[in-house]
């Protein structure tokens, strides 16, 4: 009956109609945060805008999105323009609207890469036992933790991690395991939403729920679509931590590796607080 | 003899004129690079043009670049679009043209922030004692070296420091005191600038000067203007290392710290390389 199964969430959740640079999306309950959706399905679906534009021409290497506006629940509007056209890279320059107004903006760089010398310099964290993780309840929490399978190996939200020691809130380090659920393969749009899947750092520092809100995203892929696909449907293992919380505004880091120990992406983010 | 003292250089090489969303600008010889300018005076006019708007609310919190084509010596144009303005955010979009043709992209949050909850979580790195600290020698390097006072303190270029073990070339990490030559008080200009003053690290892990260029240069201010002035024209400390180089792009990050310890800025770019 496969004919009869319906798409996954996150399908759903990035589904675009629409030609040449004008696309039609709608927020879906399952993304849903606690005021409008979840970042990363935003910053999802506008990827996904030039992904599957006609244009298209490389793959992702950069991708900021900020956040101007709160995002509602229903239709939005996506605008994209190819900027600039170069050999072997594309500028791409993406808009969200509701109501005529613009709720987000975003850039992304396109390239066409070729093999040479490669290596990485930032050190692969222990890899936890993810049978030892602790995964994350969706109790309580808006409907898009549902969406994901977070297993917590170290730190994280105090509310799931008993810390043994005085230094327990002056690092919000978290390492976790992390896939989409129900599983579904990993693309750039489902890559780039997982970045933006670790809880603000602010709740693990404050050990409590504060108003916080990302205004900026970038990520930056250290993958091609072949190393995409060798992961498929697997967890991957997230890193994150904040730099500095200062006055309103925070900043956080995150990288992503894969099972066998592959840094995919690394992201950062500054967010909104109030204390 | 006031009134005959030039400006700074930096001062010129983000020199505008012009009102409402257009301005224009020059490129100088102080902030040359091996082709075109350097991509931090690129990225500091930019923000200069939005701070310098009669519409600009609030200090910068986050400012990305895109370098989307090569930028010649010469005349060029920024147009500046105020994409959103919020009680205390605002959302910038900036455009820098030649020839009527896009060359650099830029979206900029501002915000006005209120004093709150403070931390800083990343770890001070050991302060370097400026004066054993090697001066990098301005010969052989682009016009804009000779712009800056940078003391490399560990790491760097190996053509200035000796690396006595076999992990010499697994890691890029500098750690450096830097300013403007001659000395300027800080303001958001210079630090952005100031974020791109570290070499590409695929100069270090290969021991020679390659092909590089910064596609996407992303900065997170963590100071307001008060902190500025505390730090006046004193040098910062700075430290950068890369994170992973694969098939033509590497990313590096960097922070910035006043010489009592604070962190100002942390900063990551996505870099071509060709090997």
């Amino acid at each position: 009956m496969l004919q009869n199964e319906d798409p996954h969430p996150f399908d759903m959740a990035i589904r675009l109609t629409g030609e040449g640079d004008r696309f039609l999306g709608q927020t879906t309950e399952h993304y849903a945060n606690m005021i409008g959706p979840f970042g990363g399905i935003i910053a999802a679906v506008m990827l996904k805008a030039i992904l599957g534009h006609a244009d298209r021409q490389g793959d992702p290497v950069s991708f900021t999105v900020n956040y101007a506006a709160p995002i509602s629940n229903g239709a939005f509007e996506i605008a994209t323009r190819l900027v600039r056209n170069n050999r072997s890279t594309q500028h791409w320059s993406v808009e969200l609207l509701q109501q005529g107004q613009i709720c987000a903006t975003a850039t992304a760089v396109l390239a066409t890469r070729r093999e040479t010398w490669t290596a990485t310099e930032l050190p692969l964290p222990e890899i936890p036992n993810i049978n030892e993780a602790v995964r994350v309840s969706i109790e309580g929490f808006p409907s898009w933790v549902k969406q994901y399978d977070i297993r917590l190996a170290r730190g994280g939200l105090p509310l799931y991690i008993t810390i043994e020691n005085e230094e327990a809130y002056t690092s919000s380090i978290t390492l976790q395991w992390v896939r989409d659920e129900p599983r579904r393969p990993m693309d750039y749009p489902s890559l780039t939403a997982i970045c933006d899947s670790f809880f603000p750092r602010i709740y693990i520092r404050r050990d409590r729920i504060v108003p916080a809100g990302t205004v900026s995203f970038t990520v930056y892929y250290h993958a091609d679509t072949d190393t995409l696909r060798t992961i498929g449907d697997r967890e991957v293992i997230g890193e994150a931590r904040a730099n500095r919380f200062y006055n309103n505004y925070f900043d956080q880091t995150a990288e992503l590796w894969t099972p066998e120990g592959m840094l995919i992406a690394t992201s950062s983010q500054v967010c909104y607080y109030k204390e």
